[in-house]
């Protein structure tokens, strides 16, 4: 039997603040690059309840969202699990998260909202509850095997597709990714413009002619 | 980890209202032309409950409803989502409630009703009651994996074929639907009568020689 | 989203009425023709409890039924659908129950009373009850998937020949079904006796040298 | 809607009587003819709780049971339903009791009793209460699809043998058969050396040279 | 319906006696020449409690087992089955608890002990447990079918293969199985060295020249 | 009936002691020789609580973890069995918690933190705690056969990998293994420091010209 006493304290180490720095930094550049989301509000790697940083967005005044919105949150999410396997080259246990709140999207985004040409204008999410009267214990999926196939592959296109584009983005940005992890470094906390301002320079640095378009509200503080 | 804080209001910006006005104008302008559903009362764009926008039909005294009542009603139920698919070329997440109405009509056609010519004369749906005093924990379905798939695929075809001819008569009525749009946009709320003459009304501009039968009781206040 | 007012009451329209006359008729006219079944008491279009309209048989002094017993009866059961069917040429909610009474027989020929060549002298129904004790939250079935969709197929052929039994009676006695709906029309309610007598009328009618041998009790009032 | 108002009452029509006669007919002779299952008491048609009527054998002191033991048991089950198959040509629904012995018993011997070759000695049946601590609410089987229909066929093949050896003794023993209904709608009740007595009567009648071993206990009344 | 009064009482007749014998004398005969199992105690057809005899071993002081241990223990278990059907030709319902024993080690050494090589080291038993905070009610399996099916497999083989070495070991020490079987018989009980002595006396009057090492304790009493 | 009482103590005999050794050897070797995981504190043949030996690591202070820590994780738990394996030749039920930890580990691996290549970016471990609102008692899996196929491969190619990974490495330090068992023996407890001294001592009379990198704190005492 292998046995280990375990710790809880969130006070980090170079090594995994620089992880860390590298992560949210993923989150944030894909916040600010990509259109469909919600913009960037700040960005920190000061630990906050369970999580090691935090990317913050600001919501805007929406009722309803569409397709792209939930492609680029998808694509967030899936922005600090990249960022580390670029700048590192191997995965961790701290995106678990990321990858919940990823494959739940796809999954409503195919079950509930008609979001896949493949699957259709279907909702398959929640017959028990229509016939609850009739069913009330009942369990399990009721349609077939086939059909269950089907969800499975169109959620995980989805979630490969988002993966690949995070991925994408991020080698595009390698450089403004290293300006913002560093300055994260520095400052623990970066509010959204400043990551836009980041993500140019790296754009100039890497002899890049472009103009970015920043889904930020405001002007670096 | 990416976060945001919820805001919860039913104010809507200019464009979910313009999103909102051509969403329920597709309902409304099937239920004028479809002829088997119930008449249209009125449309409003006016927030209700969680809804942006209401759609009323005047049910008549019926009590039992044929198949091509279910039909039109399923179609109605796609037009708010194919409207703004056709004008703005994407999907969003409003029109989850519609799918979910539309899917359990299809279901109980095929499940219940014996509407469906492949399925046939026969009851899928509630054998767990029947032997309730047996089964009285029984869940999950009894019959086969391919008996799922036969119900599955009749589901999937009777939404798959409305949503196309929702497609087709909106289409079709592209003209009609913009100026439905326009006049909520404008007034908020407006009659049967009144969603039936601007339908005629984009007919003639469109250059369509066709005289509406519509769907409707009353004329317009 | 599409919403409408739901208005309850029995009363029924004119196009309502003659429906639940051409659909208890159907009933009606197979209870007398087929001889395995009750005999036919009387049968009605006043509206009783959540039905438009009510087919009495007889229940004769049995204890155990035939094989033929429960194919006429469901046969009987498919006669209001497939009559409407026959004569309006659309199906309609309505026959919901029938549906579910003709399965539910079918269900338990084929599980519970060995009466499937294909499927033999098994018992599938009420395994769980024998092992009670031993698997006392069980649920789900036990059989294999080929088992299931052996048992699903000898059910659904069952239902589809009753069916097409049904078409083939109702058809040859056409006349008679109608004589039986303007009957049921203009008296609301008529005995077995009479039911019989308009049979015979409508073949006499229709040309065809054939005495009825009517499954029916009593002389008409 | 199809309904009808159910007596309950045991009082027998002639018909009835006569079905009956040939069913506990059924299961009497097959009793005294098969050696391994317990010997004839008695049979009777008067009517018993639930029961039309009873054919009573007399357990003898065992506490295992061969497998012959139970193929006997089954084949005698399937005795009443076989009889009238033979003699009216039909089958009915009073046969389910017996058909829910008989796939018990075949159950056991493939799951539990290890007595199906190409099953082979493994207990199938009662894994969940095996590891009843650690999967305390555990349900459905655990063994894979191929498994389950490897049982279903192996239960399925008993019960079809079973069904055909009662045909082939019944068939062998027509006459017989018939002295036993003819004596029991005389007497009602009869016992086993009398079943035996007729069996043997049955036989010199048709003209077959055989001394029956009869598997009863004492002498005729 | 066919009934049976049941009649309870442990007293054997000669014939269940006979068999009682050779059941046990198969697992005591095991006990001793199957060199990984516990060492036998003594072996007696004394009804006690449920069972008509019992073979006792005397576990050693052990905290962990080897794949031969479960190997011996599964064979001895099979034992009492094979002698039956070696000597009188037949299989009874007395081994069930014989054979879900055997099942019940047989499913540990796959799914629990990573004792088999098509399976590996894996652990496929209580993943629910794990996850038991989140799957509360978790239930069924949650692997695939042909996972299900190579578990399955696995267990059979097993099986198979211990039911056929005991039945090599029965045939071989078929002499001293009677020797045994006559043993108990006369005395009802005796003690491993005894058994382990008509074993080797078995072998001598068989002609096969070879000296027993008995998994035995102590000396004949 | 095969019985035996059941004693329970944690006193070793010579030869389990020997078996431990080697078990908590095989653990301690892995411990150090990986460099991905907790470095080794001490490891011990003492029983303890259910445990017939422990193998101590020395947590670090980590947040998240990654793919290589699991895998030597997985690898180290290999390790006891492993070395039972390759020292004795058989396999024994001691393992069994080793078992269900590596499982553990790599199950969450593949449905949780998307450690997999061929699953990818997908969380298919909790979604019924995300739809817990809708599906209180839901249960069982809701993706498909083939995706629960997918991941019990990808499962057990992990486990595989290791468990040879773990074959392979112990192979390589044979003589350190046993230098590490004998001081066990001898010591009952014995620290990082000396059982990363031993190995190197085992490379060097295995004649390896090999410096090891050893994963372990402080000196030996």
């Amino acid at each position: 039997v292998v046995l280990g006493a375990q710790r809880e304290s969130l006070v980090m180490n170079a090594e995994e603040k620089k992880a860390t720095a590298y992560h949210e930094g993923g989150h944030a550049l894909l916040s600010v690059v990509l259109p469909h989301g919600d913009p960037l509000h700040k960005v920190t790697i000061l630990p906050r309840g369970m999580a090691l940083g935090v990317t913050w967005s600001l919501p805007q005044e929406r009722h309803t969202y569409s397709r792209d919105y939930f492609l680029d949150t998808i694509c967030k999410a899936m922005g600090g699990r990249v960022a580390e396997k670029i700048v590192f080259g191997h995965l961790n246990s701290g995106a678990a998260n990321d990858l919940e709140q990823a494959t739940n999207i796809a999954r409503r985004m195919v079950r509930e909202w008609g979001m896949s040409e493949s699957v259709g204008p279907m909702a398959w999410h929640s017959q028990q509850q229509v016939f609850l009267g009739e069913d009330l214990m009942t369990q399990g999926r009721e349609y077939s095997d086939e059909t269950a196939k089907l969800l499975d592959d169109e959620i995980a296109k989805i979630l490969h597709d988002e993966e690949q584009r995070a991925h994408d983005l991020l080698s595009k940005h390698r450089r403004g990714l290293e300006l913002i992890a560093d300055s994260l470094l520095e400052h623990e906390t970066i509010d959204g413009p400043t990551v836009a301002k980041l993500i140019q320079q790296g754009l100039d640095e890497a002899g890049v002619d472009e103009r970015l378009d920043a889904n930020v509200l405001g002007t670096p503080e």
